[in-house]
């Protein structure tokens, strides 16, 4: 049985909870939170289902002391560099973190890389929503006179996306006020942005999430190769599944000696999946 | 570069001849026929682009004398098999062969893999069509009386496929005798299928498949998590870009010492990409 601890408890940390007790191979090696001694902690492999910013200190604390972790980071810009820093401590330490292993960044980053190989010339559009955005509505919360607030992203094609911003005002602010700011701020100046007044953001809240990914492109010398990934999905669920999929291939990973830093393109998919490889072969293959 | 050789010129072999010339990272080590000399080829790999029964003798005499193969072997039954016979060969002999590594056994297998780690628990079902079956098309050209056949797979949903066979009668034939033959022949019993006499089973000639894979699924404890994965493609241009895909994941896995007969399943996908790690990772992650 792989040994699967769980630090941070949100919406994620509870997801992954209920992925691992599902899980035939796999025994809960307890739940710890953010400010609890990393050293109490007894596993095989961690699930970070911190915050994304406090992820890369987790994850190299726990990598130093040689036990695997996965996480969801989601800041694109900064995988590459997240991979760079903890390598070293992976490859001293013997262990294995898979990073960035959630839906996007995470399985759909799977679907894209299946794809180039499939038609390696064209275009790939992921296509988000409609669900929430975090990052959105956090943003838009941190505007002056907005007491509660969730931006919904809802996709037009080709990668354009429309956000639906459903406000909650602090008693005595000016809608329009508000409205303008929101509109000026650098997370929605660039998008096609609704600003909505409503009396109870929390009646609104849903964790249904969506992605239509497409890519059209040339296999070889032939044109007009078309594809499309289409989900609709509970978010935090899907998350924590990819996450306990992941601590597998981690342990996998580590127990034939490949140590390091992976993204989830960087993982054969066989070792998500539990059971024999023959029967996993003879099943999906 | 990767020197690529190709064993077989139908469709298949010249289709992966174009995806060879495109590929940055390879170069064409020579086009070869069944009946040639098999100790002239001279490359790192081999696409086994014959029939599909010649594949397991090409894959072990080449993989014996040390030489990566790649096939789009598509006997779903036989696929662990001819795995678990290849194995050892490759093993011996420091080589890898990748087996299976079209589109169905292929990337289809690998989107399965993706999803059965993304909801554990649920149905699979692959759609196949509307495009051109080619072991139907020849079991139905096999029947007395049929001059030339085409056996069209027309997805209904849920995995269950109606046959469209397009025949061209020998002079003489009678169309009701032919069709009750077909209708009775075991590849055709199981499934809807319409027989239809054509003066020209040529002039159908099109190499246009299609899939339509789709799941519902359990991640974790949440149900109703709903994946599609669809294409619309020249049949034999796919295949032979996947196998060239195959091939520089067969030449890395050498390179990094892991021998042996592997399903795309257990492929990482980066190892199809050419390019540098860090910007495969930064571009699809």
């Amino acid at each position: 049985m792989i040994k699967v601890a769980i630090l941070g408890y949100g919406n994620i940390g509870r997801a992954a909870e209920e992925a691992v007790k599902a899980a035939p191979d796999m025994e809960l090696a307890g739940i710890f939170h953010h400010n609890d001694c990393l050293d109490c902690i007894q596993a095989d492999v961690v699930l970070l289902c911190t915050p994304t910013r406090e992820v890369p200190t987790f994850a190299a604390i726990l990598a130093s002391k040689g036990i695997c972790t996965v996480d969801s980071f989601d800041i694109h810009g900064q995988i590459v560099n997240l991979r760079s820093q903890l390598q070293p401590v992976c490859a001293a330490h013997q262990t294995v973190s898979v990073i960035s292993a959630g839906w996007d960044p995470g399985s759909d980053s799977v679907v894209r890389a299946l794809l180039m190989a499939m038609a390696p010339k064209g275009l790939t559009y992921t296509n988000f929503g409609p669900g929430r955005s975090m990052g959105h509505s956090v943003a838009a919360k941190a505007i002056d006179g907005v007491k509660n607030a969730l931006s919904m992203t809802i996709p037009l094609g080709t990668g354009v996306h429309r956000r639906m911003v459903y406000i909650e005002l602090e008693e005595g602010a000016d809608f329009k006020t508000v409205e303008a700011a929101i509109l000026a701020d650098d997370y929605f100046a660039h998008d096609e942005t609704h600003v909505i007044a409503v009396p109870d953001v929390d009646a609104l809240n849903n964790v249904a999430h969506g992605v239509h990914l497409e890519r059209s492109g040339v296999s070889g010398a032939t044109h007009n190769q078309r594809f499309a990934f289409d989900m609709t999905i509970n978010n935090p669920a899907l998350t924590g599944q990819v996450m306990v999929s992941c601590a597998r291939a981690a342990v996998r990973m580590r127990d034939r000696g490949e140590f390091g830093a992976k993204t989830m393109i960087e993982i054969r998919p066989i070792d998500m999946l539990p059971g024999k490889e023959e029967s996993l072969i003879k099943a999906l293959v």
